[in-house]
């Protein structure tokens, strides 16, 4: 068959599937979720052996070690992708609450109900255990899904694939409620974005490459990142030992994420006791530091920072470094470089914190606490598919909440206008 | 000036612009609106005499009453506008509120805070008024926003848009915050929806061909809804009379809105009692009556529906009329031939009424009431910019509420990860 009559074909089951999902109660997603989980391990050295086959032309190919390890799917990886879908199915589900009735002069009670958005399309790289995470949230949200996964994990997404449409079979759900494209045709993305008559919403994680193509290229809404530029500012009343803490954490516990800081702007009355214990301590973790002109005056050995570093998201051991007169040339710098991921302050001025907190326009803006907490998990969201960096639908972490949207719904006894 | 520079000129201002809205308090942005409010009436004659001349333009170019009606720009009318301007200004500002703040295990205080948009395209056909209606509750909203009118009603948006930044001004607020693109050329469209650096929405109002236009050649999102193919479904246990009453009023109140009721779907049980009189005082009131083959048998004096009827938004005084064995029939016609606008059941089973309540995938589902009511008035939104009839970000009709998002924001005292 054609790729496109293929995919055209699958969006059209997804549809009728999602129809169906929409007045399925949650016991039963949360029997197919825990199925789900029981099955990864029963099916375990199925699973790996079909991984193997991917990592083999990996390796084959050249990718780097780096690459390889997101690739693999062992018992441990397994083991916590088992567990990850029990946490999915303890989750409240949003769907069916009904917010805020309000009744009218009329007597009319209006009300909004809260609903799947109806068929989502993901697509992603690598990693294959992102292809039962992001199912599990789709389908606990009441929403069809068609996944599109990169060629490198084409074994390994084929035989999940199977696992969660047996899943959802045994469990009397509709099997196409969760469907993985079985094409490692590149051509499969174009086709898939292009159908806006069955697909609500797409979204890709990934490269900046996969996500700017797809959001140049879909007729579809797309929910997405680009990157994260994420800045953290240490005000002249900031608390010493707590700015060394937080940026430290920030930016070398987890530098490869998208809310690592790339960026540490320096209020110019704090930088003297400041920067050089907290240079020091960064480079002893073998951060390489890229200052301004002024940082770069008191630390002449380290790189001097160029203007490509401050749009950058280095995802890596390096930093770049400003030391700023007052915090309006921070919230200048933030305006102009920011990606408006997630941003944070360290101060103790009461209007200083209340400034920036409002002032920011990130997804996530923080006080006193680092970077690396926008994200679904630590914000309370319990899991989440992605970050959102604009500001439609849902700016920030996306949870079961923000895969769903609302509609109204009215309770009348004959009103007319 | 080439229109493609003017018009990403317009988008850069526009853009800082809304930086400087972010942090305008109520106060102020209600002070504009009420200057703009006073000026309407006080510059009338002058309005009125640019009004003219895009009349009589429009009447060199053979346009039709209707359409020169929706163009007509006369006391009465700029009342209306000054009155509307006042219920803006008393409606509460969404931006700047918090919700939900919950604490986290580790201390963390997690809120979201509402923010504007940032900058709207608004684009719109014929009536002018709508370009006062959009620009007070962009700017109610904090959002800076870039408006494009039709062709015929340039010289009428000229001059609102005059008085429209003369009273930003003598308010102190920024300028660039509305702005009227001061061209006919179509072509301004294309530009100004490929400007997805500057701009964060589009929302166009008018034809369905304009808005397909926009929605498949915009790099910014779009919120639109192409059509409004309303249907009432009339039970086996609906109470005849208000059935009655429910389905004249959908059809014949303002047949010419997007809310208005095209297809009437009758239970079989329930078809001989409603449809004579039903059918009756449509004929009365002028309605041309399309039925399907059970319809016809019944009236054989009746059009016959064809095929294209079903998914037909008249807008007009034409009602198609299906009669159905069941309401399962009813759900399906539902779901294929609805434009997910608004669809009402008249019924008194209790059972019946929860069911369509949560199967029908639309943005308003009414029971025992009239779909004229799905209206931002109505709901209780307090004014409307338009309908959307996508599931993101804001399902239905968009308030001021809807013209925003939110950001999380954070309160620590040192945490990291």
């Amino acid at each position: 068959m054609l790729l496109d009559e293929m995919i055209k074909g699958m969006a059209k089951d997804a549809k009728n599937a999602a129809r169906l999902l929409r007045g399925v109660e949650r016991a039963k997603k949360d029997q197919a979720l825990l199925l789900i989980s029981q099955k990864l391990l029963a099916r375990q050295d199925e699973i790996i052996l079909e991984n193997k086959k991917d990592l083999a032309k990996a390796k084959e190919n050249g990718l780097s070690s780096a690459m390889l390890d997101r690739l693999t799917l062992d018992k441990k990886v397994l083991a916590g992708m088992s567990e990850g879908l029990k946490e999915v199915a303890a989750l409240p589900d949003p769907v069916g609450e009904i917010e805020g009735i309000k009744k009218r002069p009329n007597g009319l009670l209006v009300g909004r109900a809260r609903i799947p958005l109806g068929v989502i399309g993901f697509i992603f790289e690598s990693r294959p255990n992102v292809t039962v995470d992001a199912a599990a949230l789709c389908l606990k949200s009441g929403n069809a899904v068609i996944l599109k996964g990169g060629s490198e994990a084409i074994c390994s997404n084929l035989i999940l694939a199977d696992v969660l449409s047996e899943s959802l079979r045994e469990t009397g759900l509709p099997q196409k409620a969760i469907q993985v494209i079985p094409s490692i045709d590149r051509q499969a993305v174009k086709i898939l974005i292009s159908l806006d008559d069955y697909l609500d919403i797409i979204i890709p994680r990934g490269g900046e490459g996969l996500i700017r193509f797809v959001t140049e290229n879909s007729n579809v809404p797309v929910l997405k990142h680009y990157k994260g530029v994420c800045h953290i500012y240490v005000d002249k009343f900031a608390n010493i030992e707590m700015a060394m803490d937080i940026c430290f954490n920030a930016k070398v516990q987890r530098p490869g994420v998208c809310n690592a800081m790339e960026t540490m702007l320096v209020h110019e009355g704090v930088s003297d006791n400041f920067l050089p214990p907290m240079i020091q301590r960064f480079r002893d973790a073998g951060v390489e530091v890229r200052g301004c002109k002024r940082t770069k005056g008191i630390f002449p050995e380290i790189t001097a920072a160029v203007e490509d570093d401050w749009p950058a998201e280095f995802l890596d051991l390096i930093l770049a470094v400003k030391i700023v007169p007052n915090m309006e040339t921070a919230l200048d710098h933030i305006e102009k470089y920011s990606s408006q991921h997630t941003e944070a302050i360290v101060t103790n001025d009461y209007h200083r914190s209340q400034c920036f907190l409002s002032e920011v326009d990130s997804s996530a803006v923080l006080i006193n606490a680092s970077t690396r907490f926008n994200d679904g998990n630590q914000l309370g969201l319990g899991a989440e598919i992605g970050i959102n960096t604009s500001k439609l639908h849902a700016f920030g972490p996306m949870g079961l909440k923000e895969l769903t949207s609302t509609k109204f719904i009215v309770y009348g006894n004959g009103q007319v206008r």
